[in-house]
């Protein structure tokens, strides 16, 4: 089996961002040389998150972010954590930090509406997204 | 190491439904050969994703259901995807579309409670689902 | 490839509660001799979780679990499952029952911020963790 890793960095300009990572996640896949097997692409920030969903209408990140704002608030009462950014906390462990996506015939199985997105919750921030690609 | 991938079809009948799918998942796993490793349950739509919870209680998945119908209904002021279908996204990228479960003894190693679903949002529509096993 | 499952037990002593169990799953990667690779981290349980987030500072799991509790709150009117416990089942839906996490040099890629939890959302209870670590 083989066992590749490779990291890169996304800058976000906004507080709540999500940022279209599949053309690098891709790349990454193509030169791993892996014909079946899987990606994982880690986010390793509490505060951001990793999505895959919809990146051909720019309206659907803008959607997701919007009722992810409506179901944690910046601001809500009762909140302990000093640093003000508690939501992006929430929203971090709602979505998740990491996702896995099938290869096969060396490419990426992504449904024809999937891209993957790297999430800001908490921006403008420089980030790490590491993905391993694992397989024959 | 052995990976082996399959893919079956799924068949929703109402807007919002989860879908039993652990049998074919199973019978994917008895097939494989692979005695210890993981599946991964893969959905390829941006509208749909994949839970593990309790399929015994068909009450279960129903409160699951209403939770995510009152968390993200399907209109909300605000929205910008024009083909009204904005919450299937946002219940698909909260719930995400894969999940994995491991292999030991040939068995999926799912709790006592667990089953795996196929969880429509944006139906009636057919379906697909990858089923990927890797292991030895 | 190496394919080494351990388990072990969680004591939980409150209804909702995040427990760290970052260590365990360090010590268990330790002893794979797993040098490149992943862990996946599995609860099979469904009225609990695990969550990937900041266990430096104890009020961002305060938090995350007073978010959680107001998105979906014990009752709800219209929840059918007879055992009081649907709003465990719909935190768990919605969190997740796994996570994965990238082994590099024999050690868990966590961020520096990021520590693993077990999430009990239906307590006290003894509950059981799956790890298995799988590489080269």
């Amino acid at each position: 089996m083989k066992i590749v890793q490779k990291d890169f960095r996304v800058s976000s300009k906004q507080r709540n961002e999500m940022i279209d990572i599949t053309s690098q996640v891709s790349s990454i896949v193509s030169q791993s040389g892996v014909t079946a097997g899987d990606a994982i692409i880690y986010c390793p920030h509490t505060t951001a998150a990793i999505v895959i969903n919809e990146n051909a209408d720019p309206s659907v990140p803008h959607d997701i972010l919007l009722t992810l704002e409506e179901l944690v608030p910046h601001y809500r009462p009762g909140y302990r954590h000093s640093e003000g950014n508690s939501d992006a906390h929430c929203k971090s462990s709602i979505v998740g930090g990491s996702k896995q996506v099938l290869i096969k015939d060396k490419t990426l199985s992504l449904g024809t509406w999937q891209g993957i997105f790297f999430c800001e919750f908490d921006g403008p921030r420089s980030r790490k997204v590491m993905v391993q690609v694992r397989g024959e």
